[in-house]
């Protein structure tokens, strides 16, 4: 369980990462357009528990920036450090809210997976898949897929309230996959 | 600096978040569709110093992914063990690719922010983003806003190999953002 092991390499991949000139570059968030963001925060804080770092307004252009993580124990309570904070997290979830769709009956953002293709889907990994889909159907969650339907078998994705697909996996259960 | 700040409270934020029933959960990833593996890996471990923990083979759905991060040092070395860590961290992207697709020439994939939208980028915190354009710009880097350009100054957006957009803020500068 060392970590010497040589990362895998594969057409593209550059033999000698740029350790010097990327030090300190984090994956810090990905970011999705939500219809009515009073909606998606109660998901995404009752459902799964995350917590809103920083809500930034920007009036001028009509709309609202939310950035969520599950682990905020750390985060400074004062506003300015805590964006900064923010920005300098590993996987942090953005919501932009641009103002005025919540109230449009026919409005709807594009998931990504019917045509046009691109994006795909975020992912939550959970300590207990089973625990998980009892939590998920007691909420009413919506399905893509459950764990015992398709090929992949232990893999779940359920619907965000905007149609995104969120993968749903348990790493332990997937040592074999792909093999 | 404590970590005691009362995460922000916005209308659909559940007062209560549901510690016991998602502990443990990790936002783990995000997906993004590629055209061409090769060309993908090459720029986010050459650019990006990212490196692959693993690629999954899909043969009969005609598929491998890709699953990318910065930060491998604690990954294990034996490849069961080494798929099951890298389904437990934060902030690990990954890439799917959809065998053959390289190989058309008029294949493109959605980057989501042309319509129909709804996802929007991914986004790297840097220590210096004067530093962190210069580096992009001796690999040619594409850009959709330099920091100068536009209202938000100090955000830049890049373009990875399929369109997606990708942001790039360096956290100390953004502490008034959004105020």
């Amino acid at each position: 369980m060392s970590g010497s092991f040589d990362t895998e390499r594969h057409p593209g991949v550059s033999a000698e990462p740029p350790a010097e000139e990327t030090r300190g570059f984090v994956f810090n968030h990905s970011m999705l357009r939500v219809k009515d963001p009073a909606v998606s925060l109660d998901f995404y804080t009752r459902v799964f528990g995350m917590r809103v770092l920083r809500k930034l307004d920007f009036p001028e252009m009509k709309f609202s920036l939310y950035f969520l993580a599950r682990d905020v124990a750390d985060a400074p309570e004062d506003v300015g450090e805590r964006t900064a904070w923010t920005f300098s997290q590993r996987g942090i979830l953005e919501l932009t809210h641009n103002w005025g769709t919540e109230s449009d009956p026919e409005f709807k953002y594009h998931d990504g997976n019917a045509q046009p293709q691109g994006f795909g889907h975020i992912c939550f990994s959970v300590p207990d898949l089973d625990a998980a889909v009892a939590w998920f159907d007691s909420h009413g969650v919506v399905y893509v897929k459950r764990p015992e339907q398709g090929k992949m078998k232990d893999v779940a994705f359920i619907k965000d309230p905007d149609g995104y697909w969120i993968e749903i996996v348990e790493p332990g259960r997937l040592k074999q996959l792909g093999r």
